[in-house]
């Protein structure tokens, strides 16, 4: 096995014009399987279960990722004590199981280790810029000492913390990714996703793009913005997109999590293995060169990804080995009118049902309607009474 | 740890009144992560990747399952040859691998190791009863061979194949299961529920029941009919049920395979763990007893049967470690509306939205309407022309 | 124009084996109309506004209509007075207005008059037999005397009154159809469509069948049960079936009635007018030759069920001079991708969208899920508190 | 009754603050009741039929309608020869009987008649400004000999078009309404809604707005863009909606034309008496004060649209004798869970189903995505090619 050092970085690979396949959403994906739990959402499986985070790595190296992200969301030293449970294992401990874990992954094939910061509690409740950066920097540690090959500064919903975040990223010396939650109308002060990428540039970000929230075609909707705005301002970058795979339609300014359906009934909106084909497509296309997935992504939403784009990046994935091209594993079925189905025409049209008749397409999002000004009412996120809350919250309605 | 003999067996934990919770389906969860190929459908992972076997067993386990099947489904000899794939693992090879496996981690917890066996294509092709016998005594060997604790006879559409197997069985002492993949139509020779469960018992099973081909309430309703039929001839059973995870009212008498969203367009339908807590009352209600999954199972939906029927079980399994009761977990969430989606009312009144604006609700199956006869036509499953076989179709229609 | 006695009536058309053409519900288009008030649904408006009525009877003539029903659905003294508006006209009054209406358009064109009778709060309050059969007779009085062309009793729940209906209206020595508002599951007291068939047939019905509370498809359905039962009691009788306008697959045994959507929010279900070249075709399939509609259909559905068997009848309806053959008139279109729908092929497959992505496709019915017994407890309709009345339904759920 | 002459004029009206209600869609009403013929579209039944169209302006006067409009849309000499039906009647005849029927029933109650021009085929073959205005100005000649109360130039895609028909219709010294059949996008040139209401102010429209094409609350969206824009020039109007009555939230810049359910696929789409509750309360809210319908809107609709708006008018109109407020007619059903529903909140709140199960909420637009240049291709409509055509359209896509 080559040593990790020998593997070219992510900005050589993308300067080379490489497809840079990323991985699926951790936290989803094992809290169906029992290692996360929803609402904390922290990553302690990776120092308690490791043969749960190392399978699951495995099979995104499998399914074509070039990007084992340590499973370090929401581990940040303020968020876990935030969440409440006492946990059996300190933020240094998740942190570097998370690190050793992606490495030894990484090295069983063609991947790189990213470390990853996400927004923190910190930043919510309006703590100083010295304060969140040291938040930052304690995680940065780890990944340092790790020696992870880059960065990754993901899931912020306000692009001056993410600008902090990248600040002290760059420290490191390694690539920096930048990736923010939000949509087309940009951050929840209402910066625009070109100004939030023009910042982010500014920041000393490499890569800049979309995590979360939103569904494929929004998020790469989304990153074609940041991509214009960036080009507007005559600077250069790379991008990356990292999306839900739920058909999110009807999602407000703030995403997914304000959908009735967040988070224990979002199963009729997963994606199938066709419209990720759909996804990889229009984000290549967009110019779009680190494609990966968020919350809901499934090893076989990342090897459709990377089965779309084989023609481009020159090989299947291994995971491939399983899974007839277009369905083509079909035509040996039993049933004629089952092996009809083995062709791309078939699933390429197909409008997949719902099996739920009294269950409607779309759903009113659940929020009181909040966006500029979120920021500032989220330091009273403390408060347990929702009467006390509610007229603050009418007050900085969108 | 306790040796597998020390612990009761099935029959002795149902007839002290035990609910026995059954794990979901293997290749519909090992396709999605990439080490079953859909279309064949066989189980070499068992042989090829055990680590990736072996995970999901403990992830059942976790979730509460008291029955490690051997994920030996598909592979008779006589299957695995006529899918066509030159194997690099012969049948003897994949069972005991699948036995191993299956024996490992049934002994980390409270769980009983099932051998399985499943519909032939000999039966379907019209061999004699000999020698249809003779590959169910084939894989028998093995999990004798193995001591597996019971054994289980599943996915079978005609009844008479369902006999045979279980005379097979039977030959072991070991407890039989008999659960066939039909609804209330019955099998496709339409001989009904009830009139099936009779000759299941009458041939010496000890559980006769119902797995795969259609949802939960369906699937349970078929077992009551069963149940009524045993009971009408006064006889006596234990009853077992493992339906699929996916919602299947437009199902015609074959069941899912005839949804033109099998198998790659089926993630709309996929039930929420609320869902499953439904469905694990109703089954209680009706008398079954061994309750689990099939196709679409994942651990988090076993976890549901587990948690709904944890006063009944006296015990929540080991992964609600990770789940709040009822969505309890979004209890700490930042956003007061989230906060407010911790509670057992808000997600059994949900009617989750397919964020699919332009998909339907129900489809229409894609059969050629055979039911009877269908095991004659099926031996010209050779056929490679669709024109060919249609009037032979036709001339079967239900 | 010939004098109505020339004509033949109508078991002499439907014994030659022509075709008869019933008309709409005209409760339901004269409330969108403005001329009745959903709730009382009571005919004044024949002496009110005779204008209106008489319009709405040429556009069915128009659309092909062989028959114009009295406009006298729920004019019976008791329910005028029972729905408690101080009407400014008598039943007598309502009743000749409607009957004269009727004639002067029937003269018209090519069609006879019907004189309607209708289930009465007499029956359900629990009257006497003859108490009952006095109501009838009071508007027999009337259809006599303006000498109608036959007589339909129709919209019965209970086969019992249809009965009583039938005797009384036999008096006449008119030709009498008897219509029951049921569906597969039979009356409200359980007995079968087979059985309430036979029952009317021996009651003295020349021509039997459904109409109103259920779609197309099921009334039709339910028809067929009716002439099964008939010809397996070696009886024989005509058929008739007058279905409402609405797809209704959700409804219970009780009809749109108890669908949340009744009667104001019933638009999405509406029928297309290739929605009943369906409904005309497949009744004329099963062996009925009287087919019309109830609740919802407009002139345009019935001149649909007119295009379709223009064939078999040997003629278009006058409004088809305003009717392009399967949206032929769309060849002229401006717009080429318009100009393409003016084919067959193309309406029949058309899947029309419901322009509301928040709404589902099925409802729960709303009723306490009272079927036999319904007749007994209707009698305490007048208590004004639903607590005092829920457990006497609850006693008599199906 | 008092003469027409007495009666305030429009702008009179509208000056003091009134309220005034429209009417709804001639044709689409007529050609459910079997007297205007879909695809040529064309109002020879003014001439042919009176009576039904003298009654169906009698139940939007009963509704509450303070406009009768002439049932004169495509009845432009250019039009009905164009839309190649040999005629059994003149332009002229047709144009004068519609004038007589509109003068007839609006002198029944506190109506006022207005005049209506559409969009030419002229303009659309790019005949010249003298041409297309020699078209209005015979249209208007009959009006003028007629002494209609005020005219509306209504359903142009193009403000050129529009622009050319006010100036002519303001020769005659009468009030000159202004309606476009565009969205939000603009007109089939690309000209927003705004500068589209400030050339129309410019050329002499005393009120401008929207007609046609889209549903309710996007045509209200739309015409409170003109209003702003109106407001930006310092210009002063008033202003109109008289939208479908149809669900278009799929539409794309050209409306409902271009959906696939156009136009015989409709019925699921078709709104509410609550929907119209809601419009009309939007309407009002932004500032519109002439308010009514287009194609989809029947009687019942603009009665809805009076009952909302009874409280800032003073009165309810005649037909809500025959109306419950918000279902109160209900109070006396027979079953207490329909009597249940006599209320505001069951009926606000309701989500209707479609009842069809197998049907999207959806669709995608049939067209080949044109809007600018699409006035240059129209003049090709002669074309029987559609491959002729479509290379023509795919330069011309917006």
């Amino acid at each position: 096995m080559a040593p990790a050092g020998a593997k070219r970085n992510i900005l050589e690979r993308l300067d080379a014009g490489e497809i840079v396949i990323g991985d699926g959403g951790f936290v989803f994906a094992l809290e169906k399987r029992g290692y996360v739990k929803a609402g904390p959402w922290t990553p302690e499986a990776a120092a308690e279960h490791p043969e749960a985070v190392r399978q699951l790595h495995r099979e995104f190296l499998r399914a074509g990722s070039n990007v084992m992200q340590t499973f370090t969301f929401y581990a940040s030293d303020d968020k876990l004590e935030n969440r409440g449970n006492a946990q059996r294992f300190t933020g240094a401990q998740i942190n570097e199981a998370a690190c050793d874990l992606a490495r030894e992954v990484a090295n069983e094939g063609d991947a790189m280790v990213a470390g990853g910061v996400s927004q923190t509690p910190s930043y919510l409740s309006c703590k100083s810029e010295a304060e969140v950066k040291g938040i930052f920097k304690r995680q940065l540690n780890v990944f340092v000492k790790k020696n992870v090959d880059f960065m990754i500064a993901e899931y912020f919903e306000h692009v001056e913390e993410a600008e902090w975040a990248v600040q002290v990223l760059k420290t490191s010396g390694k690539p920096v990714c930048a990736s923010l939650c939000i949509g087309p109308d940009g951050d929840l002060n209402g910066v625009s996703p070109g100004d939030c990428a023009v910042r982010l540039v500014k920041a000393g970000a490499n890569i800049v793009g979309i995590n979360c929230h939103f569904d494929p075609m929004i998020c790469v909707k989304t990153v074609k913005m940041m991509k214009e705005g960036v080009e507007r301002a005559g600077l250069k970058a790379h991008y990356m997109v990292q999306p839900l795979a739920y058909h999110t339609p009807d999602c407000n300014c703030q995403g997914f999590i304000d959908l009735p359906e967040f988070p224990f009934g979002l199963e009729p909106r997963i994606m199938t293995r066709w419209d990720m084909h759909k996804y990889a497509r229009e984000a290549f296309n967009v110019g779009i060169r680190f494609i990966g997935g968020c919350c809901g992504f499934e090893p076989y939403h990342i090897r459709a990804v990377a089965e779309e784009l084989a023609t481009e990046r020159g090989y299947l994935p291994a995971a491939s080995v399983k899974h007839g091209n277009w369905g083509a594993g079909l035509e040996m079925h039993t049933k004629p009118w089952v092996r009809a189905r083995a062709r791309r025409d078939y699933w390429e049209k197909l409008k997949p049902a719902s099996g739920r008749p009294k269950c409607p397409a779309m759903s009113t999002p659940d929020s009181w309607g909040v966006t500029k000004g979120h920021a500032d009412l989220m330091q009273h996120k403390e408060a347990t009474s929702l009467d006390e809350l509610k007229p603050l919250f009418e007050k900085a309605k969108c």
